[in-house]
Protein backbone atom coordinates (compact mmCIF):
# COMPACT_ATOMS: atom_id res chain seq x y z
CA UNK A 1 0.00 0.00 0.00
CA UNK A 2 1.05 3.14 -0.96
CA UNK A 3 1.26 6.46 1.37
CA UNK A 4 -1.13 9.42 0.76
CA UNK A 5 -0.22 12.29 -1.01
CA UNK A 6 -0.75 16.41 -0.23
CA UNK A 7 -2.42 16.56 -3.45
CA UNK A 8 -5.88 18.82 -3.13
CA UNK A 9 -8.51 18.18 -5.46
CA UNK A 10 -11.41 20.71 -6.28
CA UNK A 11 -14.82 19.33 -7.84
CA UNK A 12 -12.57 16.12 -8.88
CA UNK A 13 -9.54 18.78 -10.27
CA UNK A 14 -6.19 18.45 -9.09
CA UNK A 15 -4.98 21.72 -7.61
CA UNK A 16 -1.57 22.45 -7.91
CA UNK A 17 1.00 21.11 -4.78
CA UNK A 18 1.44 23.04 -1.54
CA UNK A 19 -1.51 22.79 0.47
CA UNK A 20 -4.81 24.47 0.60
CA UNK A 21 -5.42 27.79 1.70
CA UNK A 22 -6.00 28.46 5.64
CA UNK A 23 -8.65 30.95 4.10
CA UNK A 24 -10.74 28.37 2.20
CA UNK A 25 -10.18 25.35 5.67
CA UNK A 26 -11.19 27.51 8.56
CA UNK A 27 -11.77 31.38 7.05
CA UNK A 28 -8.72 32.27 8.46
CA UNK A 29 -7.54 35.71 7.42
CA UNK A 30 -9.18 38.92 7.05
CA UNK A 31 -10.82 41.56 4.60
CA UNK A 32 -11.02 45.34 3.45
CA UNK A 33 -13.71 46.69 0.94
CA UNK A 34 -12.51 49.77 -0.34
CA UNK A 35 -14.91 52.08 -2.21
CA UNK A 36 -13.37 53.60 -5.28
CA UNK A 37 -14.16 56.69 -6.73
CA UNK A 38 -12.65 58.12 -10.01
CA UNK A 39 -9.98 56.12 -10.11
CA UNK A 40 -8.91 56.29 -6.68
CA UNK A 41 -9.38 53.70 -3.51
CA UNK A 42 -10.95 55.99 -0.86
CA UNK A 43 -9.06 55.81 2.74
CA UNK A 44 -6.60 53.18 1.69
CA UNK A 45 -4.77 54.16 4.34
CA UNK A 46 -7.21 53.76 7.05
CA UNK A 47 -8.12 50.12 5.65
CA UNK A 48 -4.75 48.91 5.83
CA UNK A 49 -4.12 49.90 9.02
CA UNK A 50 -7.67 48.36 9.95
CA UNK A 51 -6.06 44.99 8.37
CA UNK A 52 -2.41 45.18 9.97
CA UNK A 53 -4.51 46.14 13.52
CA UNK A 54 -6.14 42.28 12.67
CA UNK A 55 -3.67 40.44 11.77
CA UNK A 56 -1.77 41.58 14.49
CA UNK A 57 -4.95 40.37 16.46
CA UNK A 58 -4.93 36.92 14.50
CA UNK A 59 -1.47 36.52 15.41
CA UNK A 60 -0.69 36.39 11.78
CA UNK A 61 2.46 38.49 10.83
CA UNK A 62 2.15 42.01 9.25
CA UNK A 63 1.36 42.19 5.26
CA UNK A 64 3.55 43.99 3.16
CA UNK A 65 1.94 47.17 2.97
CA UNK A 66 3.74 48.50 0.08
CA UNK A 67 2.71 45.40 -2.04
CA UNK A 68 -1.23 46.18 -0.92
CA UNK A 69 -0.51 49.90 -1.52
CA UNK A 70 0.77 49.25 -4.93
CA UNK A 71 -1.46 46.50 -5.99
CA UNK A 72 -4.94 48.15 -5.14
CA UNK A 73 -3.97 51.49 -6.62
CA UNK A 74 -3.61 50.00 -9.48
CA UNK A 75 -6.61 47.84 -9.92
CA UNK A 76 -8.15 51.45 -8.93
CA UNK A 77 -6.90 53.34 -11.29
CA UNK A 78 -9.12 54.02 -14.12
CA UNK A 79 -12.30 53.26 -12.66
CA UNK A 80 -15.01 55.53 -12.26
CA UNK A 81 -16.64 54.04 -8.89
CA UNK A 82 -16.19 50.25 -7.82
CA UNK A 83 -15.61 48.36 -5.14
CA UNK A 84 -11.87 47.12 -4.06
CA UNK A 85 -11.90 44.02 -2.56
CA UNK A 86 -8.60 42.58 -0.47
CA UNK A 87 -8.58 39.18 1.42
CA UNK A 88 -5.17 38.42 3.63
CA UNK A 89 -5.26 35.12 4.47
CA UNK A 90 -2.69 33.19 6.63
CA UNK A 91 -1.79 31.07 3.35
CA UNK A 92 -1.54 27.32 2.30
CA UNK A 93 -1.35 24.55 5.12
CA UNK A 94 -2.10 20.97 5.69
CA UNK A 95 -5.04 20.43 7.19
CA UNK A 96 -4.94 21.18 11.05
CA UNK A 97 -5.51 24.16 13.02
CA UNK A 98 -2.26 24.39 14.11
CA UNK A 99 -0.94 27.33 11.84
CA UNK A 100 2.99 27.20 10.80
CA UNK A 101 5.40 28.96 12.99
CA UNK A 102 5.78 31.84 10.25
CA UNK A 103 2.93 31.30 7.76
CA UNK A 104 2.90 33.07 4.40
CA UNK A 105 0.31 35.49 3.77
CA UNK A 106 -1.73 35.53 0.31
CA UNK A 107 -3.37 37.89 -0.72
CA UNK A 108 -6.38 38.02 -2.85
CA UNK A 109 -7.45 41.37 -4.55
CA UNK A 110 -10.43 42.39 -7.03
CA UNK A 111 -11.85 45.62 -8.46
CA UNK A 112 -15.23 44.65 -8.99
CA UNK A 113 -18.62 46.34 -10.15
CA UNK A 114 -20.65 49.35 -7.98
CA UNK A 115 -23.54 47.65 -6.83
CA UNK A 116 -26.49 48.81 -8.47
CA UNK A 117 -29.25 49.48 -6.38
CA UNK A 118 -27.85 50.75 -3.40
CA UNK A 119 -30.64 52.14 -1.77
CA UNK A 120 -30.63 55.91 -0.44
CA UNK A 121 -32.36 55.06 2.47
CA UNK A 122 -32.39 51.96 4.78
CA UNK A 123 -35.64 49.73 5.64
CA UNK A 124 -34.19 47.81 8.30
CA UNK A 125 -35.45 44.75 10.05
CA UNK A 126 -34.26 43.16 13.23
CA UNK A 127 -32.59 40.02 13.03
CA UNK A 128 -33.53 37.01 15.10
CA UNK A 129 -30.15 35.63 14.85
CA UNK A 130 -28.12 37.11 17.58
CA UNK A 131 -24.16 37.58 17.66
CA UNK A 132 -22.26 35.63 19.69
CA UNK A 133 -19.65 37.15 21.77
CA UNK A 134 -16.04 36.62 21.51
CA UNK A 135 -13.88 39.41 22.58
CA UNK A 136 -11.14 38.26 21.14
CA UNK A 137 -12.67 38.77 17.63
CA UNK A 138 -14.64 41.40 17.93
CA UNK A 139 -13.90 45.25 16.07
CA UNK A 140 -11.57 42.90 13.66
CA UNK A 141 -12.82 42.36 10.15
CA UNK A 142 -12.13 38.19 9.51
CA UNK A 143 -13.08 35.74 7.15
CA UNK A 144 -15.23 33.83 9.73
CA UNK A 145 -18.74 35.22 8.64
CA UNK A 146 -21.36 32.61 9.00
CA UNK A 147 -23.46 34.64 11.27
CA UNK A 148 -23.44 37.63 8.86
CA UNK A 149 -24.47 34.87 6.29
CA UNK A 150 -27.15 33.30 7.89
CA UNK A 151 -28.37 37.31 9.30
CA UNK A 152 -28.91 38.47 5.65
CA UNK A 153 -30.87 35.24 4.75
CA UNK A 154 -33.01 37.20 7.04
CA UNK A 155 -32.91 40.08 5.74
CA UNK A 156 -33.67 38.57 2.38
CA UNK A 157 -36.55 36.88 3.65
CA UNK A 158 -38.25 40.16 4.99
CA UNK A 159 -37.34 42.00 1.33
CA UNK A 160 -35.83 44.53 3.69
CA UNK A 161 -32.62 46.64 2.67
CA UNK A 162 -30.39 45.52 6.36
CA UNK A 163 -30.74 43.94 9.12
CA UNK A 164 -29.99 45.38 13.06
CA UNK A 165 -27.92 42.56 14.66
CA UNK A 166 -28.33 42.17 18.74
CA UNK A 167 -25.89 40.18 20.67
CA UNK A 168 -27.47 37.46 23.13
CA UNK A 169 -28.01 39.92 26.12
CA UNK A 170 -30.11 42.37 23.76
CA UNK A 171 -27.91 44.87 23.53
CA UNK A 172 -27.34 46.57 19.74
CA UNK A 173 -24.35 45.66 17.79
CA UNK A 174 -24.20 46.62 14.41
CA UNK A 175 -25.71 45.96 10.87
CA UNK A 176 -25.47 42.88 8.74
CA UNK A 177 -22.66 44.54 6.51
CA UNK A 178 -22.73 48.15 7.99
CA UNK A 179 -22.43 49.96 11.48
CA UNK A 180 -25.30 51.83 13.03
CA UNK A 181 -25.47 55.55 15.13
CA UNK A 182 -28.30 56.55 16.83
CA UNK A 183 -29.17 60.75 17.33
CA UNK A 184 -30.77 61.32 20.72
CA UNK A 185 -30.84 65.48 21.42
CA UNK A 186 -28.44 65.94 19.30
CA UNK A 187 -26.27 63.76 20.71
CA UNK A 188 -24.32 61.11 17.99
CA UNK A 189 -24.22 57.24 19.39
CA UNK A 190 -22.84 54.17 18.21
CA UNK A 191 -22.48 50.47 20.27
CA UNK A 192 -19.49 49.82 22.08
CA UNK A 193 -17.71 46.38 20.37
CA UNK A 194 -15.66 44.73 22.87
CA UNK A 195 -17.80 41.28 22.46
CA UNK A 196 -19.02 41.29 18.71
CA UNK A 197 -19.09 43.57 15.79
CA UNK A 198 -16.92 45.13 13.04
CA UNK A 199 -14.79 48.56 13.84
CA UNK A 200 -15.89 49.91 10.51
CA UNK A 201 -13.90 52.47 8.46
CA UNK A 202 -16.92 55.43 8.23
CA UNK A 203 -17.67 54.41 11.79
CA UNK A 204 -14.26 55.39 12.79
CA UNK A 205 -14.20 58.80 10.62
CA UNK A 206 -17.66 60.06 12.07
CA UNK A 207 -16.39 59.41 15.69
CA UNK A 208 -13.26 61.14 14.60
CA UNK A 209 -14.49 63.86 12.80
CA UNK A 210 -17.42 65.11 15.04
CA UNK A 211 -15.71 67.41 17.98
CA UNK A 212 -14.67 69.61 15.20
CA UNK A 213 -18.05 69.74 13.95
CA UNK A 214 -19.16 70.94 17.39
CA UNK A 215 -21.39 67.89 17.86
CA UNK A 216 -20.91 65.47 20.83
CA UNK A 217 -20.96 61.48 20.14
CA UNK A 218 -20.30 58.95 22.44
CA UNK A 219 -19.70 55.35 22.46
CA UNK A 220 -21.63 52.96 24.67
CA UNK A 221 -24.41 50.60 25.51
CA UNK A 222 -27.84 51.18 22.96
CA UNK A 223 -30.89 48.95 23.44
CA UNK A 224 -33.53 48.43 20.40
CA UNK A 225 -35.60 50.65 22.79
CA UNK A 226 -32.80 53.18 22.33
CA UNK A 227 -33.10 53.55 18.73
CA UNK A 228 -36.78 53.37 18.94
CA UNK A 229 -36.75 56.78 20.64
CA UNK A 230 -33.83 58.17 18.71
CA UNK A 231 -34.59 61.35 16.59
CA UNK A 232 -32.33 60.01 13.64
CA UNK A 233 -30.83 56.73 13.14
CA UNK A 234 -28.37 56.14 10.27
CA UNK A 235 -25.91 53.22 9.16
CA UNK A 236 -23.00 53.53 7.63
CA UNK A 237 -19.98 51.28 5.49
CA UNK A 238 -17.04 52.34 3.77
CA UNK A 239 -19.04 51.73 -0.24
CA UNK A 240 -22.55 53.20 0.73
CA UNK A 241 -21.37 55.85 3.21
CA UNK A 242 -23.96 57.09 5.56
CA UNK A 243 -27.50 56.04 4.87
CA UNK A 244 -30.46 56.93 6.64
CA UNK A 245 -32.56 54.37 8.41
CA UNK A 246 -36.58 55.32 7.58
CA UNK A 247 -38.26 52.29 8.86
CA UNK A 248 -37.13 49.50 11.53
CA UNK A 249 -39.35 46.66 12.82
CA UNK A 250 -38.07 45.54 16.15
CA UNK A 251 -40.19 43.76 19.17
CA UNK A 252 -42.71 43.27 17.04
CA UNK A 253 -42.82 47.19 16.89
CA UNK A 254 -42.85 49.70 13.36
CA UNK A 255 -40.95 52.69 13.43
CA UNK A 256 -40.28 55.37 11.03
CA UNK A 257 -38.41 58.28 10.54
CA UNK A 258 -37.58 60.89 7.99
CA UNK A 259 -34.00 61.47 7.33
CA UNK A 260 -32.67 63.61 9.99
CA UNK A 261 -30.49 66.86 10.04
CA UNK A 262 -27.53 65.81 11.32
CA UNK A 263 -27.24 62.41 8.87
CA UNK A 264 -27.37 64.64 5.98
CA UNK A 265 -25.02 67.04 7.55
CA UNK A 266 -22.43 63.74 7.88
CA UNK A 267 -23.34 62.24 4.98
CA UNK A 268 -22.86 65.45 2.96
CA UNK A 269 -19.24 65.81 5.05
CA UNK A 270 -17.97 62.45 3.89
CA UNK A 271 -18.86 62.50 0.43
CA UNK A 272 -16.67 65.95 0.00
CA UNK A 273 -13.97 64.08 1.49
CA UNK A 274 -14.83 61.08 -1.45
CA UNK B 1 -13.06 55.58 -17.27
CA UNK B 2 -14.06 52.17 -17.80
CA UNK B 3 -16.24 49.48 -15.90
CA UNK B 4 -14.71 47.28 -12.97
CA UNK B 5 -13.86 43.60 -14.20
CA UNK B 6 -14.94 40.63 -11.90
CA UNK B 7 -11.28 38.98 -12.17
CA UNK B 8 -9.83 37.88 -8.72
CA UNK B 9 -5.93 38.16 -8.26
CA UNK B 10 -4.39 35.72 -5.94
CA UNK B 11 -0.11 36.99 -4.77
CA UNK B 12 -0.97 39.57 -8.35
CA UNK B 13 -2.38 36.26 -10.67
CA UNK B 14 -5.38 36.42 -12.26
CA UNK B 15 -7.51 33.45 -10.89
CA UNK B 16 -10.44 32.00 -13.42
CA UNK B 17 -13.24 33.85 -13.92
CA UNK B 18 -16.54 33.19 -12.22
CA UNK B 19 -15.88 34.79 -8.96
CA UNK B 20 -13.82 33.52 -5.75
CA UNK B 21 -14.94 31.06 -3.56
CA UNK B 22 -17.55 32.02 -0.47
CA UNK B 23 -14.96 29.61 1.83
CA UNK B 24 -12.18 31.56 1.30
CA UNK B 25 -14.62 34.98 1.28
CA UNK B 26 -16.25 34.05 4.60
CA UNK B 27 -15.69 30.52 5.81
CA UNK B 28 -19.31 29.16 4.29
CA UNK B 29 -18.70 25.81 4.37
CA UNK B 30 -18.47 22.67 6.08
CA UNK B 31 -15.69 20.16 6.44
CA UNK B 32 -14.98 16.56 7.34
CA UNK B 33 -12.31 14.72 8.58
CA UNK B 34 -12.07 11.23 8.01
CA UNK B 35 -9.58 8.17 9.36
CA UNK B 36 -8.84 5.91 6.29
CA UNK B 37 -7.46 2.15 7.14
CA UNK B 38 -6.41 -0.52 4.51
CA UNK B 39 -7.85 0.96 1.81
CA UNK B 40 -11.13 1.81 3.34
CA UNK B 41 -13.11 5.75 4.61
CA UNK B 42 -13.89 4.88 8.48
CA UNK B 43 -17.66 5.71 8.71
CA UNK B 44 -18.19 7.08 5.72
CA UNK B 45 -21.87 6.69 6.14
CA UNK B 46 -21.90 9.37 9.67
CA UNK B 47 -19.30 11.27 8.06
CA UNK B 48 -21.75 12.11 4.97
CA UNK B 49 -24.78 12.49 6.78
CA UNK B 50 -23.32 14.96 9.18
CA UNK B 51 -22.32 16.97 6.43
CA UNK B 52 -25.72 16.02 4.75
CA UNK B 53 -27.39 17.77 8.33
CA UNK B 54 -24.74 20.72 8.39
CA UNK B 55 -25.96 21.72 4.97
CA UNK B 56 -29.48 21.74 5.60
CA UNK B 57 -28.30 24.11 9.50
CA UNK B 58 -26.34 26.58 7.26
CA UNK B 59 -29.22 26.69 4.53
CA UNK B 60 -26.96 25.32 1.90
CA UNK B 61 -28.48 22.69 -1.08
CA UNK B 62 -28.19 19.17 -0.32
CA UNK B 63 -24.36 17.79 -1.91
CA UNK B 64 -24.32 15.00 -4.47
CA UNK B 65 -23.78 12.09 -1.73
CA UNK B 66 -23.12 9.78 -4.50
CA UNK B 67 -20.73 12.00 -6.15
CA UNK B 68 -18.83 12.47 -2.55
CA UNK B 69 -19.03 8.48 -1.96
CA UNK B 70 -17.50 7.62 -4.90
CA UNK B 71 -14.82 10.23 -4.65
CA UNK B 72 -14.11 9.95 -0.94
CA UNK B 73 -13.65 5.96 -1.54
CA UNK B 74 -11.52 6.40 -4.71
CA UNK B 75 -9.07 8.64 -2.54
CA UNK B 76 -9.21 6.17 0.24
CA UNK B 77 -8.37 2.99 -1.97
CA UNK B 78 -4.40 1.87 -1.68
CA UNK B 79 -4.18 3.57 1.26
CA UNK B 80 -3.05 1.84 4.58
CA UNK B 81 -3.56 4.61 6.64
CA UNK B 82 -4.51 7.84 5.79
CA UNK B 83 -6.53 11.13 6.79
CA UNK B 84 -9.19 11.95 4.25
CA UNK B 85 -10.41 15.84 4.29
CA UNK B 86 -13.50 17.06 2.23
CA UNK B 87 -14.48 20.67 2.22
CA UNK B 88 -18.05 21.79 0.70
CA UNK B 89 -18.28 25.21 0.44
CA UNK B 90 -21.32 27.52 -0.79
CA UNK B 91 -19.06 28.10 -4.23
CA UNK B 92 -18.06 30.75 -6.06
CA UNK B 93 -19.57 34.04 -5.72
CA UNK B 94 -19.12 38.10 -5.44
CA UNK B 95 -18.62 39.67 -2.88
CA UNK B 96 -21.84 40.29 -0.49
CA UNK B 97 -22.75 37.89 2.35
CA UNK B 98 -25.95 37.69 0.20
CA UNK B 99 -25.79 33.94 -1.58
CA UNK B 100 -27.09 33.07 -4.75
CA UNK B 101 -30.54 31.81 -4.64
CA UNK B 102 -29.57 27.76 -5.67
CA UNK B 103 -25.77 28.36 -4.74
CA UNK B 104 -23.44 25.55 -6.52
CA UNK B 105 -21.64 23.53 -4.14
CA UNK B 106 -18.08 23.36 -4.58
CA UNK B 107 -16.23 20.36 -3.12
CA UNK B 108 -12.40 20.23 -1.97
CA UNK B 109 -10.75 16.93 -0.83
CA UNK B 110 -7.48 15.21 -0.41
CA UNK B 111 -6.10 12.12 0.61
CA UNK B 112 -3.57 13.15 3.51
CA UNK B 113 -0.65 11.26 4.96
CA UNK B 114 -1.21 10.02 8.87
CA UNK B 115 -0.63 12.56 10.94
CA UNK B 116 2.83 11.36 12.87
CA UNK B 117 3.64 11.28 16.36
CA UNK B 118 -0.19 11.22 17.73
CA UNK B 119 0.20 11.00 21.51
CA UNK B 120 -0.97 7.54 23.09
CA UNK B 121 -1.86 9.74 25.98
CA UNK B 122 -3.21 13.41 26.09
CA UNK B 123 -1.63 16.40 28.29
CA UNK B 124 -4.75 18.94 28.37
CA UNK B 125 -4.25 22.70 29.29
CA UNK B 126 -7.47 24.76 29.63
CA UNK B 127 -7.60 27.39 26.76
CA UNK B 128 -8.29 31.21 28.08
CA UNK B 129 -10.12 31.92 25.06
CA UNK B 130 -13.85 31.05 25.71
CA UNK B 131 -16.05 29.71 22.98
CA UNK B 132 -18.66 31.93 22.22
CA UNK B 133 -22.59 31.11 22.23
CA UNK B 134 -24.18 30.36 18.89
CA UNK B 135 -26.99 28.06 18.37
CA UNK B 136 -27.70 28.60 15.23
CA UNK B 137 -24.08 26.98 14.05
CA UNK B 138 -23.71 24.65 17.58
CA UNK B 139 -22.66 20.96 16.68
CA UNK B 140 -22.08 21.56 12.86
CA UNK B 141 -18.52 21.18 11.58
CA UNK B 142 -18.36 24.23 9.43
CA UNK B 143 -15.40 26.58 8.12
CA UNK B 144 -15.44 29.68 11.13
CA UNK B 145 -12.64 28.17 12.84
CA UNK B 146 -10.78 31.49 14.32
CA UNK B 147 -11.92 30.77 17.74
CA UNK B 148 -9.97 26.88 16.96
CA UNK B 149 -6.96 28.55 15.69
CA UNK B 150 -6.59 31.11 18.56
CA UNK B 151 -6.87 28.21 21.13
CA UNK B 152 -4.45 26.00 18.80
CA UNK B 153 -1.75 28.50 19.57
CA UNK B 154 -2.13 28.41 23.28
CA UNK B 155 -2.09 24.87 22.99
CA UNK B 156 1.20 25.14 21.22
CA UNK B 157 2.98 27.66 23.46
CA UNK B 158 2.40 25.64 26.63
CA UNK B 159 3.62 21.98 24.99
CA UNK B 160 0.64 20.65 25.43
CA UNK B 161 -1.25 17.91 23.09
CA UNK B 162 -4.71 19.28 23.48
CA UNK B 163 -7.07 22.13 24.68
CA UNK B 164 -9.50 22.04 26.76
CA UNK B 165 -12.50 24.66 25.82
CA UNK B 166 -15.07 26.64 28.38
CA UNK B 167 -18.16 28.73 26.87
CA UNK B 168 -18.13 31.90 28.47
CA UNK B 169 -20.62 30.61 31.72
CA UNK B 170 -17.40 28.58 32.37
CA UNK B 171 -19.17 25.16 31.06
CA UNK B 172 -17.31 22.40 29.63
CA UNK B 173 -17.62 22.32 25.89
CA UNK B 174 -15.08 20.37 24.08
CA UNK B 175 -11.14 19.94 22.76
CA UNK B 176 -10.10 22.42 20.41
CA UNK B 177 -10.09 19.14 17.69
CA UNK B 178 -11.95 16.63 19.68
CA UNK B 179 -14.40 16.12 21.89
CA UNK B 180 -14.58 15.00 25.64
CA UNK B 181 -16.15 12.40 27.88
CA UNK B 182 -15.78 12.29 32.00
CA UNK B 183 -16.43 8.71 33.95
CA UNK B 184 -17.88 9.30 37.54
CA UNK B 185 -18.96 6.25 39.57
CA UNK B 186 -19.16 4.07 36.09
CA UNK B 187 -21.08 6.93 34.11
CA UNK B 188 -19.68 8.31 30.79
CA UNK B 189 -20.55 12.11 30.86
CA UNK B 190 -20.38 14.32 27.67
CA UNK B 191 -21.01 18.20 27.94
CA UNK B 192 -24.16 19.28 25.93
CA UNK B 193 -23.55 20.94 21.97
CA UNK B 194 -26.66 23.46 22.71
CA UNK B 195 -24.58 26.62 22.11
CA UNK B 196 -21.17 25.42 20.51
CA UNK B 197 -18.59 22.90 19.92
CA UNK B 198 -18.65 20.09 16.99
CA UNK B 199 -20.71 17.00 17.32
CA UNK B 200 -18.35 14.66 16.94
CA UNK B 201 -18.03 11.45 15.11
CA UNK B 202 -16.90 9.29 18.01
CA UNK B 203 -18.84 11.23 20.66
CA UNK B 204 -21.74 10.04 18.43
CA UNK B 205 -20.77 6.39 18.70
CA UNK B 206 -19.91 6.36 22.02
CA UNK B 207 -23.10 7.81 23.30
CA UNK B 208 -24.97 4.64 20.89
CA UNK B 209 -22.87 1.90 21.72
CA UNK B 210 -22.97 2.44 25.62
CA UNK B 211 -26.38 1.08 26.14
CA UNK B 212 -25.01 -2.26 24.46
CA UNK B 213 -22.17 -2.56 26.67
CA UNK B 214 -24.46 -2.04 29.75
CA UNK B 215 -22.56 1.90 30.02
CA UNK B 216 -24.75 4.41 31.60
CA UNK B 217 -24.26 7.68 29.99
CA UNK B 218 -25.74 10.99 29.85
CA UNK B 219 -25.05 14.31 27.34
CA UNK B 220 -25.23 17.10 30.36
CA UNK B 221 -23.35 20.07 31.59
CA UNK B 222 -19.54 19.54 32.60
CA UNK B 223 -17.71 22.45 35.04
CA UNK B 224 -14.10 22.26 35.18
CA UNK B 225 -14.73 21.08 38.70
CA UNK B 226 -16.49 17.91 37.28
CA UNK B 227 -13.51 16.57 35.67
CA UNK B 228 -11.44 17.68 38.73
CA UNK B 229 -13.48 14.56 40.47
CA UNK B 230 -13.74 12.10 37.48
CA UNK B 231 -12.60 9.03 37.71
CA UNK B 232 -11.26 8.83 34.33
CA UNK B 233 -11.40 11.67 31.24
CA UNK B 234 -11.00 10.75 27.99
CA UNK B 235 -10.97 12.66 24.76
CA UNK B 236 -12.05 11.65 21.07
CA UNK B 237 -12.18 12.45 17.44
CA UNK B 238 -12.36 10.22 13.87
CA UNK B 239 -8.42 10.50 13.83
CA UNK B 240 -6.96 9.84 16.98
CA UNK B 241 -10.23 7.74 18.26
CA UNK B 242 -9.76 7.34 21.77
CA UNK B 243 -7.42 9.04 23.93
CA UNK B 244 -7.07 9.00 28.02
CA UNK B 245 -6.62 12.29 29.20
CA UNK B 246 -4.06 11.59 31.63
CA UNK B 247 -3.27 15.37 32.91
CA UNK B 248 -4.72 18.64 32.49
CA UNK B 249 -4.42 21.72 33.77
CA UNK B 250 -7.45 23.81 35.10
CA UNK B 251 -7.66 27.00 37.36
CA UNK B 252 -4.11 26.88 38.25
CA UNK B 253 -4.78 23.10 39.79
CA UNK B 254 -2.71 20.30 37.64
CA UNK B 255 -4.56 16.75 37.96
CA UNK B 256 -3.18 13.46 36.68
CA UNK B 257 -5.22 10.24 35.76
CA UNK B 258 -3.78 6.59 34.79
CA UNK B 259 -5.69 5.51 31.48
CA UNK B 260 -9.18 4.14 33.15
CA UNK B 261 -10.59 0.80 32.50
CA UNK B 262 -13.86 2.26 30.83
CA UNK B 263 -11.36 4.30 28.58
CA UNK B 264 -9.46 1.57 27.75
CA UNK B 265 -13.05 -0.55 27.04
CA UNK B 266 -14.31 1.79 24.72
CA UNK B 267 -10.96 2.29 22.98
CA UNK B 268 -10.34 -1.55 22.21
CA UNK B 269 -14.10 -1.96 20.72
CA UNK B 270 -14.44 1.18 18.23
CA UNK B 271 -10.29 0.12 16.85
CA UNK B 272 -11.76 -3.45 16.40
CA UNK B 273 -14.29 -2.12 14.13
CA UNK B 274 -11.95 0.05 12.04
Amino acid sequence: MSGASHVWYCNGQPLPAGGLDRGLQFGDGLFETIAVRSGRALRLTRHLDRLEWGCERLGLPRPERRVLERELTSLASGHDEAVLKLIVTAGKAGRGYARASAPELTRYSACLPWPTGLPEQLSVTTCKLRLSEQPALAGVKHCNRLEQILARREVDSRSCDEGLLLDRDGRVVEGVSSNIFIVRAGQLITPELRGAGVAGIIRGLVLERAPALDIASKVSEIRPEDILEADEVFMCNSVMGIRPVVSLDVDGQQKQWEPGKLTCQLQRILEQEN
